[in-house]
């Protein structure tokens, strides 16, 4: 049904520290990390930049952030377009700078993705992924829907919550050797864990990911080109994007990620490759239940068995499917529209066998799967070499 | 350097009418002008849909509004994005399904434009299309600077305010024959325009276009398999967007819409036309000094003579280059995100040669111009037959 005209490739990354506080502002981060991946691709300008932010809108007053930044970066001129997807903003920034070039519409497009959300009620303005009149209106937030399906997951399945601990050991055991990694200083064990405070029953602060701030940038261009800018172009494989709906009562199963599934199941024939084919997949760990129904939609584990990979220790840089590799959103930060960003430069520096400590062996193949909601909204990318 | 790999056309449209308050909800709205397309093109499905809304994270505390619309259609599963630019949102989200359509990852998608203006205060929320940093924090809104423009205008070339008379006066004959515009049964004559109110001087209250709820939407397919759906397939012979300094005081010449002007000539470029060829022109008459200064920025009039072709009568629907011609922005109504798809459906009406009263003789090539903020993004579409 679907046919990809003209290959694309990554050929340039930028990032930024994730930081609880960045005092730079919202188009200084972003110009920022665009003048990085400019500077990496070695190129003076770009045709168009897809710029993924989610809450500007109420935390920096501000609608117009494409344009705010390619003005800040001094690229007078350029398409510049703003892209969302509740919390899978990013990755969907990425879907429209792929769609520019396999179009033929733009040479060079960047995916940038920024996030301030060290000013103003980001809990409340990230509820507002949910459905405003039957979830929110009713008090629901991200928080307490995860809560909800991680007691819903160990009622259905008998777990206990000690079952999702390894999710957020793995996370923080990698973010350390990130330098880009929010708690890349923090040692975080096991006990610590337990320990931690429960935010909503069974919820606690360590399964969940942290407000903070930051910004990454990727530069796409044709494969056949990519050589001209780096010497190690990694390949955009496939792009899927699929829905559930939004309300998570609505759905057959709340603990079945359909969403996850369907667009995976795309990106896999897409990309012509089977899942036991990937090195790594950077998995939507913005809360541990999101991991373990991530794992387990994307077909590495049967429905109520996402958590063993994670307690049998596969998940690790050594494991049978490395996740989190530079410390996922729980470690390295969650910073919403940068998110998959971060993801994807790190994918890249996997790809290209520049990760350093945090370094897959032999990584040719990595999936980067992006959840935007509880659920709702679901985007999947492959890359290779 | 641009290569458009795949032709894209228009094979459905759905609209309904603007009012100042549509009792139905966001996603209703949205959904009906989704079932509306999709009727129209005989498709039980579609691929894609990509949503424009601009103001639902404060009126309606909804972000995740794709994947709200496609489950309010009944469409679960199928790819959902929400794109934007500012006040020329409805646009982008044209320009994101001639990506997806163009590209080859979908064969049938939808870019679908909805706004409720009715609830909350839309005018604050409408001024986060600014700079947040340099102009809404010194008290500037849209209404504001389109105030200051005009009276730079004025003062510039040396001209009254009367010379704005006619861009209200023929959006507003054009919208009383228009079943979906907000003013369909309103009788203005330049006597009401000139005793307006004066909302910011010299800007009138007829200057202005209406706070309004509203939704439309459009189904694009590859051209090469247009007529499976429709008769009249349309094609969109051109794509293209540029963006200005955010900050109008940061522009050389702030009269002269340099991202008009830019777009517009890549628009031309690309689909191989000349303005001359056009037989109309749906302008962004959001403000009269736009719809001035957007004729000049394509080129319909030299700088400080636009409003020349207002005052001579010939941008009315027998004029050499008419406009707003069902109502445009002004009558119709400019319910923000909905508002270029709004403009879509009746440049296919009029290519179709299906726009009855409203009906420009002849009508083989039209465009479509888009301005974001005050003039600091700007997308064009060209349309033929």
């Amino acid at each position: 049904m679907y046919d990809q005209l003209r290959s694309v490739s990554i050929v340039g990354i930028g990032q930024i520290p994730v930081q609880k506080e960045n005092p730079r502002s919202l188009r200084e981060m972003g110009a920022k990390v665009l003048h990085l991946a400019m500077e990496d691709a070695g190129v003076d300008s770009v045709d168009a930049l897809f710029v993924g932010n989610m809450l500007a809108d109420e935390l920096q007053g501000q609608k117009h952030v494409a344009t705010l930044i390619a003005g800040a970066a001094g690229l007078r001129g350029i398409e510049a377009l703003h892209v969302r997807a509740a919390t899978a903003t990013g990755a969907a920034a990425l879907r429209m700078a792929y769609f520019a070039v396999a179009s033929g519409e733009a040479r060079l497009a960047v995916a940038l993705g920024v996030e301030k959300m060290s000013s103003g009620n980001a809990t409340h303005a990230l509820a507002k992924a949910l459905d405003a009149e039957t979830e929110t209106s009713t008090g629901a937030t991200l928080l307490s829907q995860n809560a909800r399906l991680m007691q819903l997951y160990m009622d259905t399945y008998g777990v206990p919550v000690d079952v999702f601990n390894n999710f957020s050991l793995v996370a923080h055991q990698n973010a350390r050797t990130n330098p880009n990694a929010l708690f890349k200083n923090k040692h975080v064990t096991v006990a610590m864990i337990r320990a931690s405070r429960v935010i909503i029953p069974p919820l606690r602060l360590f399964d969940a990911s942290p407000l903070c701030d930051g910004a990454a940038a990727v530069i796409l261009t044709r494969s056949g080109e990519a050589r001209a800018y780096t010497h190690q172009p990694v390949k955009i494989l496939s792009s899927s994007v699929a829905t559930d709906w939004l309300r998570i009562d609505d759905r057959p199963n709340p603990l079945h990620l359909y969403a996850a599934e369907r667009s995976a199941r795309e990106a896999f024939r897409k990309a012509n490759v089977h899942r036991t084919d990937l090195n790594l997949f950077e998995v939507h760990d913005a809360f541990s239940i999101m991991s373990c129904m991530g794992l387990e939609a994307v077909g590495f584990a049967k429905s109520g068995a996402g958590w063993r990979l994670a307690t049998e220790n596969q998940i690790g840089l050594r494991g049978t499917i490395p996740v989190s590799t530079f410390g996922g959103l729980k470690a390295r930060g969650h910073p919403i529209g940068a998110t998959a960003l971060y993801q994807t430069c790190e994918i890249i520096q996997q790809l290209m066998g520049k990760a350093g400590a945090n370094q897959v062996p032999d990584a040719q193949l990595a999936m980067l799967l992006s959840i935007g909601g509880a659920g709702s909204t679901a985007l999947t990318h492959i890359f290779g070499v």
